[in-house]
Formats: C-alpha cells, structure tokens, sequence
C-alpha cells in the first residue's frame, strides 16, 4: 500500500505570494515525512453563504500561480471547476480537477472533467449515500476517464450540521474501486451556521482525520492557512498551518499501522 | 390572499405532442377550479443517476415548444437551468426560471437568473435549513431582481431519503418575504433508492400537498405524467394525469379553507 | 369518520386547582365545538433533563385528581406509565394507559398496560421509523389488548432538533390498523435545546396540528397550560390556554374538510 | 494513560455453559493482550422487536453464573438493568450496572443504579446529542455515585439506520470526564431494518471500533458469539468469537499509537 497521500492548502488563492508561501510551507512538511503532496486551493468560491463573500483571483490570475507552484515546487496541484467550460482551460496546468459536492450529480460537468484526461476527484454530496457514489463514478468511467479520485466531506444530519459515518470510507473503496480520500477540514462545518457564514470546528478536523487514517484509507484532504482568523473563507474550519507538522506526524504513523494491518469487509 | 398556483407538468419534455397534450390537460383541469397554473416540465435532465438515463429535448427545440404553449393556451412556462448562459435564452420565452436544489447556492447562477428580470423559482437544497434560503434570496435580491419564489422539496434524512419538515414552509415566508411552494413530488422521492435510478413515493405526494396547502402557502409543484410507469425520469413520484383534477379540486377546498384561517406564526 | 379527539391538559399535575381549572376550561371549549375531550396530565415526569426539574404531584395524589376530575366534568383522563408496577393502579381510575416514546420498545411495559384491558396509548419513539410501529402494537394484541391508539411526536433530526415525516401518519394508519394522534406540541421540542432544559417552539405546534388534521387523523394531542412561561416543565412547547379555543376552532373546520375528502394511500 | 479496557460477550446470556466458554475463551484472549476484560452479557432483553424473540435467562439463574464467571476468572462483571429494583439486587454481584440507551433518561433508575455505588455504564440514547450526556451524568454525580462510564452506541440517522459521529467521542470525555467507551457492535445495527427484528453489519464493527480506538478513548464495547447466526439475538451485528482475537490485536496496536499521541481537543 501507498504512504497516505496528502491535499492541502488554503481554502482559496488569496495572493500569488500566498499560495506560494503556503505551497512551500507544506512542500517542506511532507517532504520530511516523505508524504505525496497535492497543493489545493480554489481560484474561485462560486457559492458563497453572501454575495459579499470573497470569491479567489479568478481562473486567469490563479493558473500562472499553479503553474510556477508546480516549476518551483515539482507538487501537483488540485482546484475544483463549477462550469463546463473551466476543465479543458484548467486541464493546461492543473493536475487533478475537483467536482466539488454540490455538484457531483452534474453530469455535463462530470463529463468535461472526464474528457480531459486528467485525474478526477469527486466529492461525494452531502445529500448522497456513499453506495450512490458507484453511479457518479460510472459516468466518468463511461466518459472513458478512469482516473478518479472519491473524497468523503460529511453527510447532512439534521439543520447546519455534517456528520461523517465512517463505514462510508471501506464503503466507497469497495463500491467504486477508487482511492478514496477524507476530507478533515469541511466535514467539520456547519453549514450557514453563522446566520450570513459558515461555521466549522477546527479543532475537531485531528479527530476526523486520525478515525478516518486508521482504516487505510489513500489519502486526506485538509485546508490550512498561516490565520484561519483572517481568511477570507472557511476560516472556522482550516488548521492552522503552524500545527500541520504535528498533526502529519501523527497521522503518517497511524497510516502505517493502518496499512500495516488491512481491514477486511465483508 | 390570492388563490392557490400550480405548477405542474411532466417532469421532461418528452416530445411537441406529449408536452402539449399534457399542457392542453392541466389547463382545463385548472380553469374549471379557477386556478392559476403555470406548466413546468425541463429541457434537460442534467443529473440522472446513469449516463444511459434520457435527458429531455434540449434547448433549441424545447424553446419552441414552450413558445406553442404559451401561444395556444396562455399560460406561463416554467424551466429549470443549469449554466450561466442558458439564462438569457430561456428568458426570451420562459417566464419562471427555476433553480435547481442542488444549484442553489451556485452564485453566478443565481446572479444570471436574476438579470434576466424573470421570475426566479429557488428551490430550497437538500443540505440547507429553512431559515438558510434568506441567503440565497438575498443574493437575487442584490442582484435586482425581488421577483423571487421559494420551494420546499425535502431535506436529507438518513441514505436515500427526504423529509419534509412543515415549519420550513412558514419559516420561509418569514424569512424570506417570498411566496412559498410546496413541490408534492420531489420531496417523495428516494434519491438513489433503485440502484441506478432515483425511487419515489407518489401515493404520498397528495399527502404532502394537502398537508402544505393547509398551511396557507401560495402554490403547488406536482409533477404528473399520463403514464408515469413509462415515463423517462421521476416515475415512481409523478401523479397520474388521471388523478389531477381530483387531487386538485381536493387542495383547491383546503387552500380557501386555509386562507379563511391564516397561521400566526411568533 | 368520528369527529377529531382532543387530548389536551397541561405536561405535569402541578396541584389539584391548577388540574381542575384547566380541565373545566378544555371541556368548555371542547363541548361548544362537539369535539370529544381527554384530559392529559402527567402524575410524575420521570425523564426530566436535571434531577432538579419538578416532577409532578405522584401517582397516589394525582390519582384522587383523575377521579374528581372524571366525576365533575365527565371526560376521560389520560396518564403515562413509566413502570410496570404503575399500569395496573392507574388502571383504577385512568382511561387511557400511555406508553412514553422512550419507553415504546419496553416489553414488559407494554404488557403490564396490555392486561389492564384499558385502552393504550404509544408514543412512537424518537428513533423508530413509522412501519416499526406494527410490531410494538404487535406485542400489545398478542397480550390480549386491541384498543390501542398510536401518536407521532416527531423523529431524531440531527442534534437537539425533531422532525414529523407526515408520511408517517397514513403509514402508522395502515401499518397498525389503530387511531392515529398528533402530538403537536411535543414534535416542537427541542430536546436539551437549553442546556439544562428543553427547548420549544410553540408557535409551531398549530402548524404541525394544522397540517396534520388534514390528513384526516383520529386525534390531536395538544398540551396547554394557562401562563407556559412558567411552568415547571414542557412550558416552552405548549400552547397558552388563551388560544386553546381559537386553534381547536380552526382544527375542527380542517377536520370536517379532511373527512368528507378521504385520502387513499397506495 | 491505561490500556484499553475490553467490555465483551455474548448479547444474551443462553446458558451457563455458553456463559462459561465465552467468558474463558474471552479471558484467555485478553490476557495474552495484558487488556483488561469486563465479562458482558444480558440476564434479560427487555426491548426485543417481537414478544417471540427469545430474552435471556432472567435475573435469578443469571446471577449464579454471573457470580461464577467472577469465582473461576477473577474477571469484573457487566450487565445492563431495566428496572428500579433489578439494581440493588445485581449490585450483589456485578461490578459494573448498564444503563441502556432507551432508558438514558429515566431519572429513578439512574438514581437506583448510582446508589448501589457500583459503577455505571450510561449508554447514549440514540436520540440524543453527546453534549446532552452531561445531564445524565449530573444526574448520577447528584446521586452521590462519580464511577460513571459513557458509552457511544450511535445516533438515529433517518429510519433504520445509526450513525456514529466520531466527534461525540472526544465531546463526551470532555463534557462529562468520564471514561468513554466505544459500542462497535450495537452502533453498526440496523434497528427494525429486517421486519419483526433488527439488522446489523458486523462487518462494520472492526471499522467502528479501530476508528474510536485511534482518538484515545478507554475501551470497547464488542458484542461476540461464537456462531452469531445462530445467536438468538443481535446475530447479525456480533463479532465471531474466532475472530477477537486478531481483532483486539490489532486494536491494541491502535491504543498504544493513540495514546502516544493524545488529542489535543480546543
């Protein structure tokens, strides 16, 4: 089995010297930890809680970042697309596009993503059970992509609240033969918790990622910033970048006792 | 208060004929009850569970389609869209532009529905709270378009179900300041409940209806099929057309009940 | 189709002037409207959220109470039973035995309520699903008892919130064969919504008897109190006295209008 | 901090002699392990889904076998009380009294439990949030009884379904500071899930337990059998008893790693 992956970064791309700032910082982190890195980061936030929500650079700006991220730092790079139109552009740069949640029944979108070539990571709805997965899958391998990446975020339980039923992680390898991924950081929001925001308990995104390394699973996905306080999204969420070294640590030495002890279902 | 709206009609526009033979139906069911009907059916399907589900007409020829609709029988059209661009040309000829559940909180979507002036039909989203849709209006309402409709459809609850909590329907009011819809048939559904396709409820959907218009909201959605058996998407939750006029000679008595009786919320 | 039941009283005996004056008020009310009455109060609340909540009068004073109130005004009186032993004791003067919702899966409860030959009211658990009732009234008829009457008070729905699947009362309807209730004011809870206490939103309780009532139900079960504000227990959920006539008013007009419309389920 | 602790057997005690081997086939493993074992089964299943499902031996001829389990292992006691007076009459001879979920809430028998002045084991209702556990505690810690356990065993997630939210873990042992327990078995049923009685995925039960194990909690709770088909309830969610020991092997791994590496919550 593969050392766990890790997709990091903040929630979006505040500035060229931002990104690359956070880039390297988790570039240095991983490399000690001899981890695979993907640099994440949004070029845009299409659906803010508020329109007075700030949104990212944009594609244009953002792609020059990605691109010298990946000629100084050698790291993929990951952003998720909203319309049909960004895949092929982001396809130029990026390594792995992203179908966020809300959109992975979209099928046009699923299908452009696909048509490009390029690894696919959908993030499974909050709406969706993770067997339903099999079927979002299937367009994309019916699209004859069949690199594709699944990431667990957290189901809806109730009014502005995720929970994560971690029998969903085996579940989705099993159902769709795809890697799967956790994401520590978002499913840990709550959703329009904060009346015109959302809200997000940070310090509960170690505990999501620790339960969900200890099944083997391929990868975690975890926002961070240098002052969640500051940021202009998903501040409530995101790590603190000052205690990813520890929290990478730790979650490097239960992967290995994970994948040194393979879960068997069913 | 005015009298109860329906919005109703097969859940894709399946042909020139069937579209308007079904239209030609709920118009006269509708005039003999005195009730505003506005005929909804979509252009696309852009989220089967399964590649191989049947999408709907498209654009180009629906527009005309709906265009004869309007002509022959004088009613509005409702559609829902799904990209940006499609907005400005749906706007040409359809008078409600709907959002779809899953979409609600894209903002450039939202933004190109409300520049077309058109009415906007939000429909509330799996994973939000009632009170949540204020933020989502907000974001029509400052982009200039107050001409806003809000739809209840359910919320997730559990795997491959939706329930519909009554108390959203009033909170929206409240919250929002729009009229509220009660969609009878989506929120019957079982998303994803027949493997590859989604299952449904439909000996429920009267169930819903009656229930929220006993409450004293603006209109029904109620999708309806003359064979729902054979219908290409949303079988299992669409009434049959042999039903309708039964089903709403029934809400339209509880409608002028309710509205002889009107709720005081708080 | 009977006329619509009411059970209604205040959540605890708080003594036996408050009992009798709340009980007089309700049959006043219930008779002008020919709706027949059945006094709910609680002798004991024996799942308060803090040892330090009030918790009603006892069985051995409260059952003096439920005779005088039988003799003075004629109406039915209806207590719950949270242990064995307390079912056949207030069998001697108790209509109507009702089963907690906590309590609705406890075998030898619900046998000890059974052999009292009186009739048995079951709370369906917070955490059960409708269908899941037929088996504990099951357990009822195999202990010899057919009268048995069946109410929703709303399902888990996330953290600290409860949610009423309106399905779920034509379900339990034709599951079980029994009269089917609303409870409309303990489907408002907000169950340790407070911290220490449970929270209400008794603006909310018309809403839910409203929509309930058209489906063409058996009965609502509605608990009032004179000044909510402050009463020991449940004040935030029930319904000021003062607006008991109105709501029942408004409740029997919808009542007729569901019974000369009869839904028919599948 | 202490080696996870091990609550295990079979759901119901069946007979001495299954007792016996269960308990010594039990011991055996968990000392090998240096884990410490808490020997745990059922006089009586008070809550079955049907009144033909088979409920234990009952409370005299179990607490014989109870007291010789304890005579020839030397190995503490667990077994859970339904009513009042049981818990006065097990405290003579078990060590730790079991609150089950349903019953979480019901103030006397907390109080009869804690003034035994043995140790309680609270289960979390399904229908409750782990915050709300404080409550419950407060409860017994009012009751002068401060050995108190809380034990996660899942959260209703629509019908017929649990869900564990990992969160509740660290939440409870900070809310409550007390030793929190991990149920893998009883949280991976499906409660009513197969018609006159409840499903279950034990294959999900080492997912459940290695994910719980990982935050750094004090034990498990694992319901086994040695041929859970045959078991006369809870078969499909029971781990074969062939099984534990590579299970607990492994989870001990997991609880060294953990607590080397505690969790540092807000």
């Amino acid at each position: 089995d593969l050392p766990l992956a890790v997709i990091a970064g903040p929630c979006q791309m505040e500035s060229r010297d931002h990104a690359m700032e956070t880039a390297g910082a988790l570039v240095d982190i991983c490399r000690s930890l001899n981890m695979p890195l993907v640099y994440k980061t949004s070029f845009d936030k299409a659906n803010r809680t508020s329109l007075k929500g700030r949104r990212g650079m944009g594609l244009e700006a953002s792609l020059e970042v990605f691109a010298e991220i990946k000629a100084t730092y050698g790291c993929p790079v990951l952003t998720d697309v909203h319309e049909n139109d960004q895949c092929a552009i982001l396809a130029e740069v990026v390594d792995i596009l992203q179908i966020p949640a809300f959109l992975c029944r979209q099928t046009d979108l699923l299908i452009a993503a696909a048509r490009t070539g390029k690894v696919v990571n959908v993030k499974k709805g909050q709406f969706l059970a993770p067997w339903d997965m099999a079927n979002v899958v299937a367009k994309l391998d019916d699209s004859g992509n069949h690199n594709v990446i699944v990431t667990e975020r957290g189901a809806s339980f109730g009014y502005n609240t995720l929970v994560v039923d971690m029998r969903s992680l085996p579940t989705m390898a099993r159902q769709t033969g795809c890697p799967v991924i956790m994401d520590a950081t978002h499913s840990v929001q709550q959703p329009g918790g904060q009346g015109t925001s959302s809200g997000g308990q940070r310090e509960f995104a170690p505990v999501m990622a620790r339960a969900a390394v200890s099944l083997g699973i391929a990868g975690v996905f975890i926002e961070c910033h240098p002052d969640p306080d500051a940021a202009p999204s998903d501040g409530p969420n995101m790590v603190p970048m000052g205690q990813m070294a520890d929290l990478l640590t730790t979650l490097a030495a239960f992967d290995r006792l994970a994948k040194s002890h393979p879960l068997s279902i069913g």
